[in-house]
């Protein structure tokens, strides 16, 4: 059978990584697809450099968007990265001239997937990003198809795997948030503009298209609250662990009966909860639907090889035909609920103020969380010296009245530093 | 669009359980699938009794196999459940008739998959079966589509609930097996004749699949090597825990150089391996791909719910023309890899004996041990008594040699109960 012909744009490390796997697994994709799936066509800078990778007979163009034009390629594999540029150039090209994309990049999808899908519907081609969100775990097939028989509740995820990392270390080692981002920028954790990272907003690309595909509707990354984790502190870390918590950044979209909530930040998360288990590098999505239940995957979320092997299955879902709608329902059956605003939310917080060791400090705290209806559940109050840590863990409260009653804790003459407040989830 | 018009055969717990699904969730699954999906006709014992489920207006048949004819049913859902009888003579006289099947049905997958899925290709249409293993996680999908593009190095999973129930409530509670287990038959997490699940069958009915899926091969349930679950002793489970492992009934299936290696039998498991923190009624599989390194799948492995959700995936796909070959390739593309026996197995092992309490105990068990070339990483040795226990742990070891020492030590004069045996998995 004819081959399914690959123009790929962009030769680093993800790049090079599906060129290879596509060389390896040969005989095994072509047995899965039903045919060959053959790389003819590269694009990227600086022709001459080695990159490990055979590159011999294919096809160059030194425009990525000469992919789309070129008649020897049926499919554009868009490796380049980020939302605006070369990459949506690119794509926009490819979709127009009816050609199916297929992506890696989560900026572009998050910021215009719902125009670009928009643009696939209309030319009747595929655009994937299997890739996009959790490297190789297979996320986007499980929300769009394994579990497209459920009303899914909620989505939440460990997303950046640089973020869980620093977490994770700042946990074991009981280190400061600087300092271990100095060391996974040394071990290659972690970028040397560790700012996408580690201010969330990479988690809250891939946060934005899960939750577009959870609740069938178009992408919309500017209704994700974004907080990163530069705030969280070593002595917030060991608290949490005090209290049976462990520190992690979700991202989650959940659907209420008003909208839907969509934010990524740091949060309490019961140490039984299975996303409290997920360390390191690797990254972990859980789903909750109302037939299926809670069901959880978990795997590497970067790298060659993962992003590699979710390109390929994407392929191969290309060679064989198996054709989904972008968001898994066509354009006209999408859901139009509203977005909902951060603050709206309602749940319980930590919030951990330093203050001076002195009578009535208490009084004066939870007089203010009386005046905001915020009820305490838990106090933890150690140490005698000039600034002591109060550790308070509230019951379940309006976002909006917490944030009022922080602004009048945070002035008050008896706390001596910027409070700690964050968010306590469940699951 | 033309409604996809749906046969139900079987309306217990899991029939029951689907029609609720498609009736509840109408029109979302109409938007996924591109078409409605409609129950048309059911097939079930006693008419008349009342299932909390409508179906007024559907089409009733007391023979099974009248699905197959019924004109006005596009596709078969089986779930009737058993190898053998009617839900086999159903599946393959829709099969014939050119019809595609969905099933729950583990043990008909298991025994007579091959000949059905070689049926199914001849007629060219698809026998779905993702509800057949592990619920509603999508493993099936994941495996054939999602990892595509890796070679599976390793399956591992906690496939049968009841065993996981009971091996967690054991551990939890020091009690022992059987009162566990007359424990969860009256709570209905065990059946009342428990040998399916607490002897492995059914986690070897499932592994079968999965190894199928992995390694692109038909099934071979009799390739499967089968232990369960009874003789796993409270005080096994103890010094399991002394040792860093918990105990757990897993389904394993690895390709080695010399071919493809299955077996569902107790083992010991590091607390830090993924799969060891899976407790209850939960399964979890856990997959190694050559690109993508490792991902693991958790959810509720079993249910109406779940299962129906699985049902609903298959009918998703079908709905949408997602056509997969059975094991990934077609038939004249699959692995011929051999089976391996379990004589070929190489890897460490748990041995406990209970020893008469006397001087050179230990040297006569060694020496066996030594005569077979087992080397012995770790031993523990504790109490004084008429009767006490020893735990050694070997370093890797053949199956063979590990049975023939068993053999010899069991026979000795000194050992007062038959030893104890469990093969330790680092993952």
């Amino acid at each position: 059978m004819d081959p399914l012909r690959v123009g790929i744009a962009g030769l680093g490390t993800v790049g090079g990584g599906v060129v290879r796997l596509l060389a390896a697994n040969a005989p095994l994709i072509a047995a899965r697809a039903g045919r060959p799936i053959a790389v003819r066509a590269v694009a990227a800078r600086e022709r001459g450099r080695d990159r490990g990778i055979a590159l011999d007979g294919l096809r160059w163009h030194d425009r990525a968007e000469a992919l789309a034009a070129d008649p020897e390629v049926d499919v554009v594999v868009e490796l380049i990265g980020g939302a605006e540029g070369v990459a949506r150039v690119l794509v926009q090209a490819a979709l127009a001239a009816g050609k199916p994309v297929v992506t890696a990049n989560k900026a572009l999808i998050a910021v215009h997937g719902a125009s670009l899908a928009a643009l696939a519907e209309r030319a009747g081609v595929a655009l994937a990003f299997e890739a996009a969100v959790a490297g190789g775990i297979p996320v986007i097939k499980t929300l769009r198809e394994g579990l497209a028989g459920n009303h899914i509740a909620r989505v939440a995820g460990i997303l950046n795997g640089t973020c869980n990392y620093i977490l994770s270390t700042m946990r074991e080692s009981g280190r400061g948030f600087a300092e271990v981002l100095a060391e996974a920028q040394r071990l290659g954790y972690a970028e040397a503009d560790p700012a996408f990272d580690v201010d969330g907003i990479d988690a809250a690309h891939k946060l934005a298209i899960l939750a577009a595909l959870a609740f069938g509707r178009p992408v919309d990354f500017a209704a994700v609250h974004v907080e990163g984790i530069r705030a969280v502190s070593a002595l917030d870390i060991a608290y949490a662990g005090e209290l049976g918590y462990r520190i992690k950044l979700l991202g989650i979209a959940e659907r209420t009966p008003d909208g839907i909530a969509a934010r990524v930040h740091p949060c309490l998360l019961p140490m039984a909860a299975p996303l409290a288990g997920v360390e390191g590098v690797f990254n972990a999505v859980a789903l909750e639907g109302d037939f299926v239940g809670s069901v959880m995957l978990e795997g590497r979320g970067a790298g060659a090889g993962p992003t590699a092997s979710a390109v390929a299955a994407d392929l191969i879902d290309l060679a064989r035909g198996r054709l989904t709608p972008v968001w898994g329902a066509a354009a006209g059956r999408l859901d139009a609920a509203p977005a909902l605003p951060m603050s709206a939310h309602v749940g319980a917080y930590y919030l951990r103020l330093m203050v001076r060791d002195q009578p009535g400090v208490i009084a004066d705290v939870t007089a203010v969380l009386r005046d905001h209806g915020i009820s305490l559940e838990q106090m933890l109050q150690r140490g005698r010296s000039d600034a002591v840590p109060v550790v308070l863990v509230t019951h379940a409260t309006g976002e909006a009245a917490m944030r009022a009653a922080l602004t009048r804790i945070a002035a008050l003459a008896v706390v001596l530093e910027p409070p700690a407040l964050i968010r306590i989830e469940e699951a």
